[in-house]
């Protein structure tokens, strides 16, 4: 194949999903010239599966995402159908938002910012081959022989590499609906030595809501108050759709029961390993045998569109057992299905190859992000996209790379999890996966996250100046609640009744009142007015703060013990095998993983203290074996 | 590959492009339970090439599905971003509506209104192969074996079958936009014997207007007026975007003709036939070497992307032929191209195989319509599907056959075109193609068709009665402008002044006054007001009637005697071999093509006037030779 020079970038990202769009804008957005080579530009951050973003955790990384200055959050504020804030009557540790998407408007809105964008090329283009050299890539080829050069490239191929559909019996190479999946990339891939595994997710059937009898199901209304991911967004979406509950029947699991000898998770058609945080309606009525229903939310992919999500029923059974499926469960007695569920089989790369700049340890300057690395969800893509591009973007501009902490973010969690532990199946953020919960909240994002954001240039002066307003604001009302005594007055012991609380015998300082557990700062406001005018956002830090101050204390004092560890870096060149002492499994692991600390040590599958504890005499004895290259 | 059953419809339409979409929706809309099987629900009437409807011909063609009570005007009125009324300063005949569409919109809306048709079900899903037994098509096996089986099947796959895109010397197997082609479906109808022939159709460069200088182009902004494709349109969107008018330089051909060796059409990689009508950059400037510079019309896609179609550069030259192309265009220097140029080759079924009713002659009840008939463009398509949606679905009611006559509407001469004459490359609409243009007129599509569209049940009576009203306001209107006398009163003559006309010397009906080239019947009116309020349409048919009343009447007549030609049926099992006289070259035509009238045999290629008046002879001779079958 003849080939041309057709242009050179800072960076280029293959791949135009949640992790390609975001990674190429952060990358722009820091200065980068980028160029995104996509095979369709029609799907950019298409949703193939559920048309929602957020829920547990994954909500809280989409306000990270948008606090470090990156696109998601203002994309679905802009194009969502329904918002809700889950968990609201519990901590809020668990708090998270979670959008119904209008699936073709996120998409175009997505497109256009990116089209918008200075520095960026969008362009449709099937990639094949890398250029590498010296194990640096320097570049890209395209299917028809276009050579596009750059100092980075991020790979964000999604479940495309070496796509395969399963259903039923039968397994055909495809991507998500019938798209061309990327062979010849996959291929080159394995012969540049970057290790894969074979992983798999699947989606359910969609149907038409003309069909739907939804006087058997309950309605799912969005939340009355105007909520946003973004810190940005100042116009709201008030005019929401509903989306529904049903339920499984005894007859959907007779149905599979019966039937569970085709489905292709069974019968050893699908080899690569699916998410168990996401099973299938098959998995879980053999996992949870003894649950006799279980929840079946409608969910509608758009305004515009009667397509309607059924959450709950991802299946690989063949066609005709998924229509009876469905009809089997109230409501859905006569609908029509539209798209049949299926499974997806794809390469994705063994992440512990990666540094934590998602940079691959094998071939420097490429990085890749999303569910190539063995994760599932848009959120995760796009969290590692956004890690991807700003990376790359500090490594074109000579600057340091930046890493999140365990403690900084959910996404630190993720990336480090990633190559840290790898995953032994599609990796789905859970709330339980950070230690550091309590730190890690939906409301706190920005105050986590927005200085990080700003130093980088991701975040403008405007935002960064209202941010800083907002924090001191803050710090002063918090300070103003531990100075001001509250004295036994009638007003103030009525609103003590009110909230079910014990009489004040003598005056306390409002914020020890306010530490009492039924004491809501919106009652306590009323006699402690702020120094100043405070919004909502600013009277919900002030309150969580104090409530939780002792715990809040607590993770931080975790945290410093952790960074201590963190900074103890172990340097580049180590030779584990010289090391004594450290078990056979822990070596092996630890010569894969090339920890960059003792905290990062630490976490690595099958690394136990004992083998911490050498190794931290090791290296601080000072006795580094032969450092080579 | 094991099969199942999964489903019986009256009628199976493969493909939801834009004769598919029309297709199914006439055939649900006639009542006939109908299913549209496509590869991906994401892609219903896409617009793979140039994001316009209309134009010379092809908007006639709109204006005559609305009237037949299609869709596609409907759709396009919903989501134009620009219209216009070509050609107002010539005569009636040559009127026409263009529109530009929001491409994204476009494909929405044509979704919604299919989801939301009774009897009509859309599913994902990728046809390999039909049933037929003795002759007959009896459904359609799908990729992963669900057998649909129906009475009627039609086929619209557009350039899906066995595509191969071309670009510079490059060619790979391909749909468009980098999707999947259809081969296994592709090899089945060659199987099945239907024979095909190999076109060509190609589309320019795409690129960001955020990176074009519009400085230096002439701005084209549509109509003031409100205007719509529809008879059912009372909503008309007046925000309309502009379009924009450069120009090719002696660079651009200069460049072309330097690389015109790169180019597939000039290289011999190119063996499909492309349309002449719509030539790529370097076909245009190879046979129109003596022009400086063509038209380059720059048009946006939809309100919500800045990604831009460059009417006037479809090319297949190398990509960084392209750039190099669109940089020699004022405006363009610094243009981002977004997706390249690229011709694509395609199988398409040979249409003199089938009959006027778009079934083919070969296997009952399986009938093509669109692209892959050989046609090009979005309306010949939909006008198709229409068509053949029309008659599976009669042909499934048990009801007589709709076949629309040459003098009825483009569509007619469309249809006969392909069936009676084929075509030797992708066939276009032009208003030289028919041959009572007078009577295919924009302004009277719906009272040459809707009579037709609500015998079949396409159109509702309250349209219908509509419509039964204006026409007889036309009428009455007519007759009393024939009857009435106008007097040279003051104000006439001045009236009569201002056009620049002669004076009356005498009184005059106004019928003969307005026959006069100068008078306008917008001025007429003022001195014979109607005998009731008339709106703008009604005004205008009884203007263009009397005007024109010589040359229709002529018109008429030369309809009257090919009507006659019409109703000469050829015996269905005639033996051509056994007439004697007729020559060889026509006798192995009118084999193939088995006219079924005397006037389409006319219409065969190499069947000379002599021939005919041996058939005549022939057949009035009742010397009608074996009758078998």
């Amino acid at each position: 194949m003849p080939q041309f020079e057709a242009g050179t970038f800072d960076c280029i990202v293959i791949g135009a999903g949640h992790a390609g769009a975001e990674a190429a804008y952060a990358a722009a957005k820091m200065g980068a010239s980028t160029l995104v080579l996509t095979m369709n530009l029609d799907m950019i951050a298409f949703m193939p599966c559920n048309p929602s973003l957020g829920g547990p955790a994954k909500g809280i990384v989409v306000r990270e995402i948008d606090a470090l200055g990156g696109v998601m959050a203002k994309v679905i504020d802009k194009t969502h159908i329904q918002m809700r804030l889950l968990n609201t009557g519990k901590g809020p540790a668990v708090r998270a938002l979670r959008a119904q998407a209008d699936k073709v408007l996120y998409q175009q809105e997505m497109k256009r910012i990116l089209e918008e964008q200075p520095n960026l090329t969008l362009r449709q283009a099937v990639v094949e081959r890398l250029i590498v050299e010296d194990d640096e890539v320097k570049g890209v080829v395209t299917q028809i022989g276009a050579i596009f050069r750059a100092k980075t490239v991020i790979i964000t191929t999604g479940t495309f590499l070496r796509g395969e559909v399963i259903i039923g019996d039968l397994k055909y190479s495809s991507g998500p609906n019938n798209q061309m999946p990327s062979i010849k990339l996959a291929d080159h891939l394995k012969e540049l030595g970057l290790q894969t595994v074979r992983f798999k997710t699947g989606t359910p059937p969609r149907i038409n809501s003309n069909t739907i009898d939804y006087s058997k199901t309950e309605i799912q209304p969005g939340d009355d108050v105007p909520r946003s991911f973004s810190y940005e967004t100042t116009e709201f979406i008030m005019d929401q759709l509903p989306c529904w509950l049903t339920y499984t029947t005894p007859e959907t699991h007779e149905i599979i029961n019966e039937n569970l000898h085709l489905s292709p998770m069974y019968s050893g058609m699908i080899k690569g390993k699916g998410p168990s945080y996401c099973p299938s309606i098959e998995d879980k009525i053999v996992r949870f045998a003894d649950k006799s229903r279980h929840q079946i939310f409608l969910e509608p992919e758009g305004r515009n569109t009667r397509e309607v999500y059924v959450q709950g029923l991802s299946t690989s059974l063949p066609e005709h057992i998924q229509h009876r499926l469905i009809a089997s469960v109230p409501g859905l007695e006569k609908a029509e299905m539209m798209r049949a569920g299926y499974a997806i089989e794809y390469d994705s790369v063994i992440a512990t190859q990666l540094w934590p700049t998602l940079e691959t340890k094998k071939i420097k300057n490429l990085y890749t992000a999303g569910q190539i690395n063995g994760t599932s969800g848009y959120e995760e893509a796009a969290a590692q996209g956004l890690m991807a591009g700003i990376n790359a973007a500090r490594n074109v501009l000579g600057k340091d790379e930046v890493v999140l902490a365990r403690s900084d973010a959910y996404i630190g969690v993720l990336v480090d999890d990633l190559v840290t532990k790898g995953t032994s199946e599609p990796y789905r953020l859970l709330t339980s996966r950070a230690e550091y919960r309590l730190l890690l909240r939906h409301d706190n994002a920005d105050m986590r996250l927005t200085e990080i954001g700003y130093q980088i240039g991701m975040i403008s002066e405007e935002r960064h100046e209202r941010f800083i307003a907002k924090k001191a604001q803050i710090d002063a009302e918090i300070d103003h609640l531990r100075k001001t005594s509250v004295k036994p007055t009638e007003e103030v012991q009525a609103i003590i009744a009110e909230a079910g609380g014990t009489a004040l015998r003598e005056p306390m300082k409002a914020a020890d009142l306010l530490k009492r557990p039924e004491m809501k700062y919106s009652e306590l406001r009323k006699v402690v007015p702020p120094l100043e005018e405070i919004n909502e956002e600013v009277a919900e830090q002030v309150e969580i703060f104090i409530k939780y101050e002792g715990y809040i204390e607590k993770s931080m004092q975790q945290v410093e013990r952790m960074k201590k560890m963190e900074n103890k870096r172990i340097p580049e060149h180590i030779d584990y095998d010289a090391i004594s002492g450290i078990a056979k499994e822990a070596k092996a692991n630890l010569k894969a993983v090339q920890p960059l600390s003792i905290a990062q040590a630490s976490r690595i599958s099958g690394v136990n203290p004992a083998d911490i504890s050498i190794l931290l005499v090791y290296i601080e004895q000072g006795k580094i074996a032969k450092v080579s290259g």
